[in-house]
């Protein structure tokens, strides 16, 4: 093999189509795996381009679709238009708008990762979509981001007024845990309340609302990168954490799972937020299904802004790399959506 | 016995100071037993108007300041001030800002109601309190009531401004589950799950939340009475009944006992709200700590207005007679607290 360089890693090719894994494998050949730390790789077969491959093989596109569509299906049930009709109106707007469904797939691949069946963790990841839903209902608030688009549609306020987007939101949040505590079969309560804890701790004003809070005070002054850091890890980084290490929960999954669940969500976590601010730049409002290059304009902290977007581009592949590093632990045929989830968020176009 | 009357009960005196008991064990006493439905009334030592009857030695006012203290360090130590200072300070300043912690000391006594100690409840117990300060945050914002003054202090908007009061609400709900999940001791987690669960439907889209969406709708229209019930039912009623059961559930209640108690709360959680709509026309601002009159002024319903004061009052006193009848089933003394506690809510004076 060749012997790594920060070169290799930073040719990584950010454009090309995300059910390509082949460049990364050659990218991952292409690390020293005799001269690097005792921190294994990815395993000797999935390194090997071949026909029987599990990452080449797998029909990742097809497994996003599949299980988006089985969330789908699972936020519809769990949430069903009834008395009083407006809040819940207000409410399936924006839980069933589409989206990529991303958290609730983490989860469900985590718990997978770990050998248990997604019907163990559904709950969970509905969960994760409705407090994701929640965030963004609150985000968009005019005294907050005031955005009047989200995925492509009205942002709920616009819909529905600014007190039922409150309340909306709040509603959302708490139906989370309704749901999780009323909804989850087969796992033992230990591990509920387990999931509970880790889940409410990342979403509070230690978790998500910490990033809301800083991110909205540091509008138009100066961002240093520890602070982006803090903003994004917390923002984006802590519940996606939470999606993953509580899928690992739920699955079974035992300390040591857990606790490599959590390093690959780290890298994944941040992963998102570079992705999301190089995609700002780059692509337009139609593409995005929401105000484009708004951060910019509001002299909001970004990556692009601080590193460069070539050097924000060479930070996401270096993030993705250290990421599925971590999934070298486990059954490489379990770990195989992990390995794409990562590869796939790198490389998203919206 | 004299023959139980409507008139006897109609005549209870709702101004009398709550410390005194008195008057409504001789009520109580006038209801004619051998003639009535098969549910037990008050133990017949409880209506021995004697210097032994525990409801007439009990301290009342001494409980509730000893109670309410404990609540205030829990609540204190559960939310310590740290970074982001801003989130912190202005959910500390709501959560801290006083308030007579009914919710709580009714979490904790009902726990002890089954044998419970208290400190099973604690944790729930600040739970409850901090769902009830976030709902009153968001309840206050210029979209929502858009009220001033909250607890006699600028309400949280107006000291911290929007943003941060929405972000503070959602932080205060999402730590209300963060401190059961990770703060509950010596219960065993189904029995943490099965509060969650109950808690958690209690504020949603089906509890709280349903209750301020249809009070919210009901501004400046003609309300009938079953309407205005069931938004008190939900905005006020759910979370009192909530903190009822979760306090049985924690304190160890079998399924039998927690629907007693489900039961003294449904009456209470209605009483609270019709002695609020009493006191709201009764009091002024300076005496409630908030802007009195409010309801009438924006034409909102309340029992006052649809009923007349003297019938509301004559609600209020049969629903506290209700209530107190549920507790006949526990040990008198281990109930002489929620005796008590139905007793101070229907003749609270703010």
């Amino acid at each position: 093999m060749a012997s790594s360089s920060n070169n290799t890693l930073s040719s990584f090719n950010f454009d090309m189509p995300f059910a390509n894994l082949k460049p990364v494998l050659e990218k991952l050949q292409a690390i020293d795996v005799a001269n690097s730390s005792s921190q294994p790789l990815i395993p000797e077969e999935l390194l090997t381009i071949s026909k029987d491959n599990p990452l080449l093989t797998f029909q990742f596109e097809e497994y996003l679709v599949m299980k988006a569509k089985q969330v789908n299906k699972s936020l519809d049930e769990a949430l069903p238009l009834q008395h009083p009709v407006k809040i819940h109106e207000a409410m399936r707007y924006s839980l069933l708008a589409g989206g990529k469904r991303v958290r609730p797939i983490l989860c469900i691949a985590s718990c997978e990762l770990v050998g248990g069946d997604e019907s163990l963790a559904m709950p969970m990841a509905c969960a994760v979509e409705m407090i994701h839903t929640a965030s963004l209902i609150h985000d968009d608030l005019p005294c907050m981001d005031n955005d009047d688009l989200r995925r492509g549609m009205p942002t709920n306020h616009k819909a529905f007024g600014e007190e039922t987007a409150v309340l909306a939101g709040d509603a959302l949040l708490c139906l989370a845990f309704e749901h999780i505590a009323f909804r989850t079969r087969n796992v033992s309560p230990d591990r509920v309340v387990r999931a509970i804890a880790e889940l409410s701790s990342a979403i509070g004003s230690q978790g998500l609302v910490a990033g809301q809070i800083m991110d909205l005070e540091s509008e138009g002054k100066e961002v240093s990168l520890s602070e982006l850091e803090y903003i994004h890890v917390h923002k984006t980084a802590k519940l996606l954490e939470a999606c993953l290490v509580c899928g690992a929960i739920m699955g079974g999954g035992n300390d040591a799972d857990i606790e490599r669940v959590r390093k690959y969500a780290r890298c994944i976590g941040l992963l998102f937020q570079v992705v999301d601010d190089i995609l700002d730049v780059t692509k337009s409002s139609k593409e995005l299904g929401k105000t484009a290059g708004k951060d910019l304009v509001s002299n909001k902290a970004t990556y692009p802004k601080l590193m460069g977007i070539e050097k924000a581009k060479k930070f996401a592949s270096d993030l993705m790399i250290q990421a599925v590093q971590e999934l070298a632990y486990f059954d490489a045929a379990r770990a195989t959506p992990l390995y794409h989830l990562a590869y796939y968020i790198a490389n998203r176009e919206n």
